[in-house]
C-alpha cells in the first residue's frame, strides 16, 4: 500500500461542472457511457492504481530498470502488475470496442492516465507509448494491420512504442537518417537499419511482444520532414493468425542513466536489417504523426498534473503531522502542526490552485477532443478542434513548467527531510522534469502555439477564445459573492489580449518577433486560462451552495471558491508581469553574445 | 580537467564597477590588499579550483560519500584535493593574520566562496562548514580555545561543524534537546548527550580532527531559544599544546541519502557524554548564532549563484556545439547550432543576466559586513550594517531560489540530454535544490525579511535602500542609451515602495498579514534588487564605452548593457506581478482546508 489516494472528488467536480460528460453520453459514439458507469469504472480503477502499481512507485526509483545482455529487467512487482492490468482490461478504456476497446471518450481515458500517472509515472509511460502507438495505427494503418496487431495491443499483451528521435533528430525529426528499404518479398516489406534513441520501454520484460513504430526514410526521399515514412517493425515477427513468429533483428544496445522515471528504461535500439511494415504512403510519415500528436501532447500534461497532485498530497500529509514553530495564535511553550503556519499554508494552496487549474485545463481539452469527433454539428466539431489545436501546447508547455514549480513547493514543505531520498518527494521532482523536455520541449510548445495556433483563421481561433474568458469574466463579475474574481479575470483577459495582439501584428511584419516572445506568451497563456476555468469553477460550486448543499458538499464547493479565488488574486495576476517580456521584441536576444 | 572556468572577468567587473574592492584598500584593516593582489590572488585560486577540486565535481556525484562502519569515505580523489587545498592556504584567505589567515576583506572571501562552489559544491561544503565554526569561535571564544583550535582550523589542517538541528529541531532551533552537564573536571568542560541530523562533514577522512560546535540545553535551562549554549566538541581531543589526544565519545552513525551534494556526507550524529566545552557564556548560544548568521547565509546565496553560473557555463557549451532545426535567416537545408535559436538565446541570456544579479546581491551584501566592520566612519559603519542585514535575506532567499531556475534552465537548453546524467547538467539542478532549504528555509528568510528587517529603524533602512534604488533610476533615465532602464527600474522601484509600505502598515496592524506576503515581497524585493545593481552596471559600462573603451573590452561593457537591459525590460517587469500577493492578506490561507 501507499499513501496516494486517487482525488476522485476533484476530478468529479471537474467532470461535472468545468466540462461536461454528461453531455458527452448523449452522442450516439457514447450511448452506451452515462455518467454513472463512468464514475463506477473509475471508482474501481482507483483502487486498482492505489493498490497494486502505487506502491511500486518507490522500488521503481530504487532499483530502476537495468539492462542484461540486450533484455530490460523491470524492478520488482512491475511485470505482475502489469500483467493484472492488462487482465483487467484498463489499458483499452477509450478505444474503440472493434478492436476490445471500451469505447469511452478520450475525457475518461485522460482521467484514467492522470490516476495512473499519479499512482506510478514509471510504470504509466508503457500504456502511454502503447497508446501513442495504438492511435498511429487505428488512424493510418491498413486492415490487415490493425487486425493482426491491434487487438493484442489493446489488451496490453502486446505493447508499443514511438521511434523518433536519433541522436542528430531531436526536435528535429527531419533530420531522422534510419533507412528503410524494399525486401523484395511478397509481403511487401521492407528492411529497416539504423540506431533509435530515447525510446521509452524500447525494451521489457513485462508484455509478450513489442510494436515498434519506426521513421525512417525510403530510397530517394526528399529532405526533411517531406521524406519520412513510418513502419511497424514487431520485436517477434506476427503470422497472419496472430501467432508469434522469428525474432526480428533489433536490438536494446543499452538504457539511460536518468535524473528520474527510472523504472521506465530509456532505451537505444540498434535495428539491423530488421522486417518492417509500412504504415499508410511513403513519406506521409510526419504528416501522420500530427494526428496523434494532440493526444499525446495532452498525455504528458496530464503527467504534470499527475506528479503536482501526488507530490500535493505528500506535502498535505507531512504538514499534518510534523510539528514545527509556533503558528500565530498558537499557545506559547508547544511546537504548531506546520499546516497552520502561513507560509506552509501559502505553498499548500499554491500547489493545490495550479493542479486544479492544470486539471481543468486538461480535461477541457480532452473534452474538446471528443466533441471534436463525435458532436452531431459540423460547426461544434470544427470549433472544438480548433480550441482543442488552441489548447494542446498550453496543456502541455504550462501543465509540465507548473508540474516543476509544485513538486519543488512539495519539496520546501518537507524542508531537509524532501531532499532526503526515503522521503519519496525528491522522485516527484525528478521524475517531473523530464515532462517539459519530451514530445515536444516546452519552448517548441511555444512556437506552436505563436507560430501555428495564433494565426489559425488569421486570428479568430483565439479572439474566439477570449470572448469565452470574457464573458466568463463578465458572469462573475456580476455575482455578488465572486465579484471580485471577476475583475482578476477580467484584467487577466486584457493583458492576455494584448498579448495575442501584438504578437499577431509583430509575427507577421517579422516571425522573430514571435519567436522571441513565444515562452512568456505561453506562460501567460496558461495562467490566464486556468484563471478562467477556476472561475468557471467558482461560479459552479456557487450555483449549488445556492441550490442549497450541504454537509460536506458544502464544505468542497466553499473550497473550490477559495482555490479560485486565491488564483486569481495571487496567481492570475502575475500574467500582467510576462507582457513586456511578451512584447519585447528580439532585439536583445540577437544583441547578446555567448 | 574539466570545462568549468571562474568566470574571473565578470567577477573584475563587479568588484570595480558595481562595489569598490579599491575602496576597501584603502582602510587599515586592508591596507595590504591592494586589488592587484587580489586578482593575483585569484587567479591562483581559481586555477587551483578549475584544475584539481572540479573534475572531481561529478565522480563526487557518481561514488557519493559512503558510510563504513562510523567512518565516512569520501569519493576518489577528494582527500588528496583537500590536502592540496589547505597546503595552499586557501581556507585561511579571510580570517585574521593573528591566527594565520591572510586578513582579506570578506568581499575577497565571497568571491573565492563563489568559485570554489562552482567548482565542486560537495568538495565546499566542508571549508564552508569550518568557515562558520572559525567564525564562532572567533567572535565568541575565549582566548585558550581560540589559540586552541583556531590555527589549524584557519589553515582547514582541522575542519569544523554546526550541530544545530535535530529531530525535533529544524527550523524551530528553539527545540533542541541535546544535555549538557558539567563534568565536574577542574578544565570546567561538560558532558553532552544528544543525537544530531542534518551534520554537513560531520565524519569524513579528509581531516585530522573535526570541531563540532554543538547547540546543547545545560540544566535548568531556560525553554526555547533562551535557553541554548554552544559547545566545542572535538572528535579527538586536544591538550593544552594543540597535541590531539583520545577519541571523543562521538559517532557518525549513519548518513543520508540525498537529492543532491552526494559527495558532502550528512551525518546523524551521536554524542554520548562526549567532552565538551563551552563557549562564552550559557544559555547564549543562541545569540552567538545570530551573529554568524549573515555570513553563513550569504555563503549559502552565493551557492545558488554558483551552481547557476556553472550550469550557464555548460548550456553555453552545449548550444554552441549541438545542431538542431533551423535560426531565422540560416540557409535550407542544414541545421543550425542551438546558440542561434530565438527561444535557446532567451534561455541562456535568462540564465545570465540571473546569475549577474544575483552576483551583484551578494558581493554587495558581502562588502557592507567588510564596511560595517572596518570602515572608518562610525555612522558608515552602521549604515552598512543595516543594508548588510536587510540584504542579507534576499541575498539567500532569492539567490538560491534562481539557481534553482537557472539550473533548471540549463536542463532545458540541454534537451533530452538533460536528463541523462552523464551530461551534469542533472547534477547542478540537484545539487541547488537543497540551497533554498538549508540556513534558514527561504519561507524563513521570507519572515525575517518583512519581520525583523522591514521595522528595523521603523521602515527607515528599506525607505533609505528604496532611495537608493531610485537614486540609480534617476541616473540611468538622465543617459541618452540607456533611458529606458531607467523607466523600468522606476517602475520596480515603485511596486517594491507600495509593497514595503503595505506591509509596514498593515503587518503593524496585523502581523498575518505580513507573513501571509512574505515570499512573494522576498521574490519581489531580489527581483528589484536585482534591476537596480545591473542598471548600476549598464552606467559603469556605458562610462568605460564613454571614455573610449575598445575592443575585447568594449565588446564586454556592450555585453554588460545587453544583459542590464534584457533584465530591465524582461525580468524586472514580473515584480509588478507580485504586489497582488504581496497584499492579498491572510483571508484565504487562512480559509483554506487542507
Amino acid at each position: 500500500m501507499s499513501d496516494y489516494s486517487a482525488p476522485l472528488d476533484d476530478i468529479r467536480f471537474v467532470l461535472e461542472n468545468v466540462v461536461d460528460l454528461a453531455g458527452l453520453s448523449k452522442f450516439a459514439a457514447y450511448e452506451h457511457v452515462d455518467p454513472d458507469t463512468v464514475y463506477g469504472v473509475l471508482e474501481e480503477n482507483a483502487r486498482f492504481m492505489e493498490q497494486v502499481v502505487a506502491p511500486l512507485n518507490r522500488v521503481g526509483d530504487v532499483q530502476h530498470s537495468r539492462w542484461e545482455a540486450g533484455a530490460v529487467v523491470t524492478p520488482d512487482g512491475f511485470r505482475d502488475a502489469y500483467q493484472q492490468y492488462v487482465a483487467a482490461g484498463w489499458g483499452g478504456v477509450p478505444f474503440p470496442a472493434d478492436y476490445g476497446g471500451g469505447g469511452f471518450p478520450w475525457l475518461v481515458g485522460s482521467v484514467m492516465q492522470e490516476i495512473m500517472q499519479e499512482a506510478n509515472m514509471s510504470f504509466s509511460m508503457c500504456p502511454l507509448l502503447t497508446q501513442g502507438a495504438i492511435d498511429m495505427l487505428l488512424h493510418h494503418g491498413d486492415e490487415g494491420q490493425k487486425e493482426r496487431y491491434l487487438p493484442k495491443m489493446v489488451t496490453g499483451e502486446w505493447t508499443g512504442t514511438m521511434n523518433l528521435t536519433e541522436p542528430q533528430a531531436g526536435s528535429d525529426v527531419g533530420a531522422v537518417a534510419t533507412k528503410a528499404v524494399p525486401s523484395g518479398d511478397a509481403d511487401g516489406s521492407w528492411r529497416i537499419t539504423g540506431q533509435k534513441i530515447f525510446i521509452s520501454f524500447g525494451e521489457h520484460d513485462m508484455a509478450d511482444n513489442i510494436v515498434h513504430l519506426v521513421l525512417a526514410r525510403v530510397p530517394d526521399a526528399p529532405p526533411g520532414t517531406k521524406g519520412i515514412s513510418c513502419f511497424i517493425v514487431p520485436k517477434y515477427l506476427v503470422d497472419e493468425d496472430g501467432n508469434l513468429g522469428d525474432r526480428n533483428s533489433l536490438e536494446c544496445v543499452s538504457i539511460e542513466d536518468k535524473m528520474g522515471i527510472k523504472a521506465s528504461p530509456t532505451c537505444v535500439m540498434a535495428y539491423e536489417d530488421a522486417v518492417g511494415y509500412l504504415i499508410g504512403e511513403a513519406n506521409a510519415g510526419m504528416r501522420y504523426m500530427f494526428t496523434m500528436m494532440n493526444n499525446a501532447r495532452l498525455s504528458v500534461g496530464l503527467q504534470g498534473l499527475a506528479l503536482g497532485e501526488r507530490a500535493y498530497q505528500s506535502a498535505v500529509a507531512y504538514a499534518h503531522e510534523r510539528r514545527q514553530g509556533r503558528a500565530p495564535g498558537a499557545p506559547r511553550g508547544e511546537q504548531s502542526l506546520i499546516v497552520d503556519l502561513p507560509d506552509v499554508r501559502r505553498m499548500l494552496l499554491t500547489m493545490r490552485a495550479l493542479n486544479e487549474a492544470s486539471r481543468c485545463i486538461a480535461y477541457l481539452n480532452a473534452e474538446c477532443l471528443d466533441l471534436a469527433l463525435h458532436h452531431p454539428d459540423a460547426a461544434v466539431r470544427e470549433q472544438r478542434q480548433e480550441l482543442a489545436d488552441l489548447l494542446t501546447p498550453i496543456t502541455k508547455g504550462w501543465g509540465t513548467d507548473m508540474g516543476v514549480e509544485v513538486t519543488s513547493l512539495a519539496i520546501q514543505v518537507f524542508g531537509g527531510m524532501g531532499y532526503i531520498e526515503e522521503t519519496g518527494v525528491s522522485q516527484y521532482y525528478r521524475d517531473a522534469r523530464i515532462a517539459p523536455i519530451y514530445e515536444g520541449t516546452n519552448g517548441i510548445q511555444a512556437m506552436d502555439l505563436v507560430g501555428r495556433k495564433l494565426p489559425m483563421r488569421a486570428g479568430g481561433v483565439v479572439m474566439d477564445f477570449l470572448a469565452s474568458v470574457a464573458a466568463t469574466a463578465d458572469e462573475v463579475s456580476s455575482s455578488d459573492e465572486l465579484g471580485p474574481i471577476g475583475t482578476r479575470l477580467a484584467a487577466g483577459h486584457d493583458v492576455l489580449k494584448e498579448a495575442s495582439e501584438w504578437l499577431m501584428t509583430n509575427g507577421l511584419a517579422d516571425p522573430t518577433n514571435a519567436l522571441a516572445g513565444a515562452t512568456p506568451y505561453l506562460r501567460m497563456a496558461g495562467t490566464v486560462t486556468g484563471g478562467w476555468l477556476l472561475a468557471k469553477s467558482a461560479l459552479a460550486a456557487q450555483r449549488r451552495l445556492d441550490a442549497g448543499a450541504s454537509g460536506d458538499d458544502a464544505q468542497r464547493y466553499r473550497q473550490k471558491i477559495v482555490t479560485a479565488r486565491f488564483y486569481c488574486d495571487q496567481i492570475l495576476p502575475t500574467a500582467d508581469g510576462l507582457l513586456a517580456a511578451v512584447t519585447a521584441g528580439p532585439g536583445d536576444l540577437v544583441a547578446a553574445a555567448f
